[in-house]
């Protein structure tokens, strides 16, 4: 087994995403956590293209399949700063997992696999931001309270 | 007066950052905001490099100089989304003002340029994570409460 996946006790396995999973209902999973808009298969290919294919990219998504369907996933974003001696930050985005698979701890392990990816990436920290009712979950994830955090919404 | 610097009332200007400015104090100012470390020119040509100069860089860095100093700063991350139609997120970071230079809203001057570059390379929304003390700042920027969060250290 390499770093770049993991199997769960459960024989569901955590892995890095591919192109392909815009046909297995990718986009459809993010529905459950946010707005997504109609995003054909064209256009998800030219972002995955110009996010994921770069050298060193910044961006790492975790997703988890069974029987066809992506059921969870997770993003890191790693951001390379000057402080903290030239150091990297990892930014958890956009986690979630499919309404009909909760209780079976995939959230977690697609937060310890992006974790353990920015901890390979000589990331000195790795934050998210969350609502209140998932502190708990992200507390069981090893994270604890830090700031808070501000938005501004353009029209 | 083109979009990438703002003369300010008092004569100071927000600009986009310089490989220079290193030799203006750029690291002894963030040595005001945390742990920074011994960064020397070399390394500080190094990572700005890397960050900076690639086409379409997601790196933003505001910077006001004052008397040949570095007085006041902040970074604008873009993350290319999936969710919101491939939408992109601006994420305000590393924000400070030289300690004898407050009171002069350099800060607000710092936030608003940073926002208005996240407008113009059409980010639906520009997020940063802030401590108690600074939120009322953030709110006279436009800036609302939204989440918490949480953070995990490695050793």
């Amino acid at each position: 087994m390499d770093a770049a996946s993991e199997q769960c006790e459960d024989g569901l396995q955590v892995r890095p995403i591919s192109v392909l999973d815009f046909e297995k209902g990718y986009m459809d999973l993010l529905k459950q956590l946010t707005a997504v808009g109609e995003v054909s298969g064209e256009e998800f290919s030219r972002r995955f293209q110009e996010v994921m294919s770069a050298e060193n990219s910044p961006y790492f998504v975790a997703v988890i399949e069974f029987e066809g369907r992506i059921v969870a996933t997770g993003t890191l974003l790693i951001e390379k700063k000057f402080v903290h001696q030239c150091g990297s930050v990892g930014h958890i985005e956009d986690v979630v997992v499919d309404a009909d698979m909760r209780g079976r701890h995939l959230g977690q392990k697609i937060v310890n696999f992006l974790t353990s990816h920015a901890r390979r990436a000589s990331c000195y920290k790795v934050i998210l931001d969350c609502n209140e009712k998932n502190v708990k979950f992200y507390e069981n994830c090893g994270f604890y309270r830090k700031e808070i955090q501000m938005a501004k919404y353009f029209d």
